[in-house]
């Protein structure tokens, strides 16, 4: 009989049935014992407490669900603590993507003025817990997708001996993108891997071990629909579909200005539709409007590495860690989003020989601005918030950054006691 | 009685009487004996020659001056030869100035879309110049004030084996800032300086060896008067005043979209008043309009690399060099603007330990922006072209970069022989 | 049906068999049709023929064996090419062995003078083979585990385009020798891994994720028997048991010369006794001989590459690549003795976070005298001969690297032609 | 009027009326007014005073001399501290150079054992006079002789705040070889410069901006006596004087056992001989013995970096200050002797973009001893005093390092409380 627990960190997202799903696909290769539900949020954490029991017996799995506020008592003991927080809910999302297109920058959830403002509001309280983590359990690792999952992972290996990794579902996209043009094994595709969360490069592809030809690359290429496709063929490199902020800046502003409701709004009425049918308690399998609510493969990422972690065995995925020399343009300390090896004894990023000579500016810049924002995120200095959004490319212009800083924090304020500490 | 001979390649630039100035100014140093002036614009070069000799005489300058179109004549024997040439003229000019307006970004001589279309038509010619002074006189150092200056040394360093020192008077600007804000002799001002041409940064300032208070500095500061006083006190770093175009971007903008004319068409007007000042066989000194032409200065530090050189004198002085590891974020071959120990061994970069934490990412950016438009230059690449524009942080959008690309190309046909290679 | 065809160059090699019953355990998981046994010497070639196909037959390994002395014939097609040929044979290892002890050196068949003199022999051939990889058969793997095996491969893997994994048990013994004074699965065993083949250290051991502790690594330190144990407990990392060589010098130099026979002179009389028996045509089954040979586990590990790579299963090995940046102390392109991920791929180092402050000086050294060897050995060139002699800590003076030097040269003549090209 | 003061720790030294004569020579530039004499042995102190003020009267220089016991009173208001200690004096001296010896390896003041031996004794008094510099007089300058010179400066520069100059009369040498065997003027000749002090090459020299030929190295090259011609030739690097000790270590060694004498037995002698005549009251020239003590070049060294501080004058000169990335191949915080440009700003090093290939890795080797030699002698830690004696190329065979450093320690047992904490 095992006794692994799982502790979940914001379980009330409406994620968590994904996760349930993918324990109980994998029960076998992990088979947990309890599974502790963790959320500031006591109504929403009974919906999820009560939907999960149905759905897992429904799914055949055979776990012991607990649900608490307390993070304490969630974390000990547990193998794994999975965080999916959202500090501000996506309310402050919205704002997040509303207030920078006021001043002509992309706002968006993870990427530019808006991942900023939700890595500053994010890092302190995932630093409580990674703290928690330390304390109550050491040997266990956080599994995040909280994000800004990189700026998360960044804050956390800097200023806390937790063990943390960064997952993103983009990480291994490129596999599925050539395993479907190429009608081949997901499994048989390989590549090299550099850059950060949302800002990163797939290249280097092989199938079965051999190279793929332009042609090849060409047809799996075009898969990347946010990234203008001739673009993606000649810079020879995949990228995360989040570089069309990057590629694409001034479409995807008008597109944005242009949209009746941004992408936190749809997600707030969809998540209302999707905790009516959480509660309903005749329902035992997921609603429709899930599908919708988008960001899946999440799960299925986090059941790799913890499948990986628990059962030693070697495997090759893409996750973000510290740096420790991989990829020499960067420093040692810096998280970056690259192919590790995981198992048991934890996870190492690849050496990456080779840096694509057409983008490594644009990743050292974003750098760049990821290490300001942390710092910024906990030290509560309003002079690094600065150098952070004037570092970042999407932003850049000291005259749009100072004003859009200053209404960014005032419009987040109860969710930054670190910048207002002296207001009391 | 000494036998030194100095070449100057674009002897018909308007500035030629100011090298002539500070020869005279430094003929004890730099005892020269002959001048040759190159020009492939025979109509400027005799204007030149002319008002050389009558304002050498006037000065005082004892020296032979020869006028050539030949450029290997004028370069042998020469133990230096300035480069000050302008593939295109002013004309050319104006286009890198307006055409980028069209797409909304910066158009500017030295940085962004227009900086990197000089750097196109220029690269190729100074290629040749350099490899004739390789062949022709291998000891002699090109003292480089063709802009842009950092493209052009990294061009010539990487594929040739010709000397070359990239000057631009901004260098020792911080020098005459601080000393004029709290009067001191400039010579007395030092600092670590770290960057690229017209992307760079001052700090560390010392007086007489004593480090700036904040408050100095801040005195100091306020001179940069292109870039807003407050965020320069922020940063503790004395910027370029090109960086106006990086961190004043829509302001910029906007002045120049409202401006009714560029800066090249005015100077297209100056000239045209200069060179009838000059065609004057009464006149004897240098014409006001000059002064309103700006970008002086350049002599000065001329003046100083070559009386550093030849005189086998130990000197501090900010020149764009080959990295060689002065800067570890950037690679070896990289050509940066630094402070550099000058004598007659060579031009040798100090080792920058310490990166300043707000704009690394900026400058590996711009770098490698540069590494692009010097490769796209050389091989005449389309695509390096387009990368090269995408990862300037002023341009970076595929569909502004795209099309932008496309009608600079078009509209510099005649300098990119390179790039046109097959449409004969 | 399978087409898996492998060849062993250097098939003449008592250790033959060993790689032989390596492939019959693994028959299932690398399904093997064909074995191209090459060697040079056709009288073992023609005995070692006829004892694999009965000793496979024993095994219940169904494979069809084919002998050649045509290097191109074995190579062509085959998936995995086998290296282990040792030019000279051992009577050039017992000079090896013998001349530097004169010199009061260290004479030891891989590491020091001796090694070095194998190196010069060793590489010219070895190119020859990767080349004909490289155009008969450019996609598949050198598995070799000719010594040096580092040195080997960092010039197949600088002066062809061959892929080459460099092999040696050693890089696997760390886990053997904690697993044994544990009582723990080997598989269980994870470390990091840093250095150069046979100059290397095991550190930051964990079981099952676990770290050691001291006392547990205490105990699996006792077991490198040629190194002194306090001293392993004190550095806390695990050494090659080759650096007894570096730790106890004098000890061995004078171990060396007070013995009767080297190594090399034991083997020599133990490959007759091999022989005897592998040339019995009622034998089927390894002669007791092999055993004292020693050296075994290289199948161990060959087949652990090969499976990983045949079957693309993602696997954690210590081998000999290219840095490619995971150890910054190096070169890039310096081959080094680490931890990689081993897949259909191919073979990539793990970035190496943390290097040992107390032996990074002496990896350097080593890997100085290593560049030094192969580009001696390729070039033929005497000068970095003798550098690379002292650049090596176990010989350095150049009153001794001199005439010994000139020793080895003229005692291994025949086998370097690079050296004595205008000889004839 | 000035008020420079000037002090000297460790003013009992034969040396100090060196310092003296350097003084006098260049009163203009370096207008002492005082020097403060400090020794803790008040003999030698009384001594000094007596025949400094006699010698200065001698040489026209007129400043004010004042002795003291009193570190801190010599400190303060002082400009320049000059340090030249020596912890324990001639006779530890003899010890570290004849101990060694027994175990077979080289004993010598500065390099090998004998230098380790005398880090650890002298480095934790070097920190206590660097701390009472940063409190006492923080703006002045460390101007240190004292041996080992590269690791007190970098002891100095990593665990205290106070600036400190290095300095060696060996990184001028290859400057006065070169002018002497080419009849040319000193400051014509230029070089880079690589390595640690007592452990560095000279190459890339130019004399007047042209480079040697190699016939003409090869004349500068024998001027190197201590190292074979031949060799010197063939490396196209010249190296230290002390470079014999690891290219002729064995000769060297046989010397050593087979002198009468050590070195520090002959200086005892001499040093008798030098402060009777310093005692004598008719006495104002310096005494022929001084001569044979050797050492000297020291004040000039001293006295060129004082002045172009003072003055504020760019000069090139080589020193040993913290790497800052000026040497890829080592950390930032290590000590190297390079080529520095010196000014009142400070000492700052030159980027070295090009590393012999010939000996990187013995640099690498000697720098990893001196971190821990530094480390050690910092902490009192017995382990890491024997990892730096093993990571040491001259010693190194841990069955030499263990007993060695036992004895060595026993017999420095009263000038390393650090190490004998508990012995109390």
């Amino acid at each position: 009989m095992t006794d692994l627990k799982i502790a979940i960190i914001g379980a009330g997202s409406p994620y968590t049935p994904e996760l349930i799903e993918g324990l109980a696909r994998f029960k076998d290769e992990l088979p947990v014992r309890e599974i502790a539900l963790m959320d500031v949020d006591e109504r929403r954490l009974e919906i999820m407490l009560g939907f999960c029991r149905r759905f897992a017996e429904h799914l055949g799995l055979k776990v012991v669900f607990k649900a608490t506020t307390d993070r304490r008592e969630a974390i000990l003991g547990a193998e794994f603590i999975n965080a999916q927080i959202r500090v501000g809910g996506n309310a402050a999302r919205v704002l997040d993507e509303k207030i920078p297109l006021k001043y002509g920058v992309i706002g968006q959830e993870t990427t530019g003025a808006g991942g900023f403002m939700k890595a500053l509001r994010t890092i302190p309280v995932m630093l409580d817990i990674a703290r928690d983590v330390e304390n109550y359990s050491s040997d266990a690792w956080i599994i995040n997708y909280t994000n800004p999952t990189g700026l998360v992972a960044e804050a956390v290996s800097k200023y806390t001996g937790a063990k943390i990794a960064g997952l993103c579902a983009g990480g291994m996209r490129p596999r599925l993108r050539v395993a479907k043009a190429l009608g081949v094994d997901p499994e048989k595709v390989r590549y090299d891997y550099i850059g950060l969360n949302h800002m990163n490069f797939a290249f280097n592809f092989t199938v079965d071990g051999r190279p793929l030809t332009q042609e090849e690359f060409d047809r799996a290429a075009g898969a990347v629909e946010t990234v203008d496709a001739e673009l993606v063929r000649k810079l020879k490199l995949m990228p995360s579909s989040y570089m069309q902020y990057y590629f694409h800046t001034s479409r995807k502003l008008k597109d944005f200005q242009q949209s009746r409701h941004t992408r936190g709004e749809q997600v707030l009425m969809l998540e209302k539709e999707i905790f009516e049918a959480y509660s309903d308690p005749q329902r035992h399998t997921k609603p429709e409007a899930l599908e919708k609510r988008g960001g899946g493969g999440y799960s299925e990422v986090a059941l790799g590495v913890m499948r990986a972690i628990h059962n030693d065995e070697d495997k090759w995925m893409v996750v973000n860690v510290p740096n420790k020399g991989a990829l020499k343009i960067l420093p040692d300390d810096a998280v970056i989003e690259t192919g590790c090896l995981i198992n048991r004894s934890g996870i190492k990023p690849l050496a990456i020989g080779e840096v694509p000579p057409a983008v490594w500016g644009l990743i050292c810049a974003v750098k760049n601005y990821e290490q300001l924002a942390v710092e910024a995120a906990v030290k509560g200095d309003k002079d690094l918030a600065l150098f952070a959004l004037m570092a970042h490319p999407l932003v850049r212009d000291y005259d749009i950054a100072k004003p859009l800083l200053e209404e960014l924090l005032e419009a987040n304020k109860k969710y930054l006691p670190q910048f207002f500490k002296n207001d009391a």
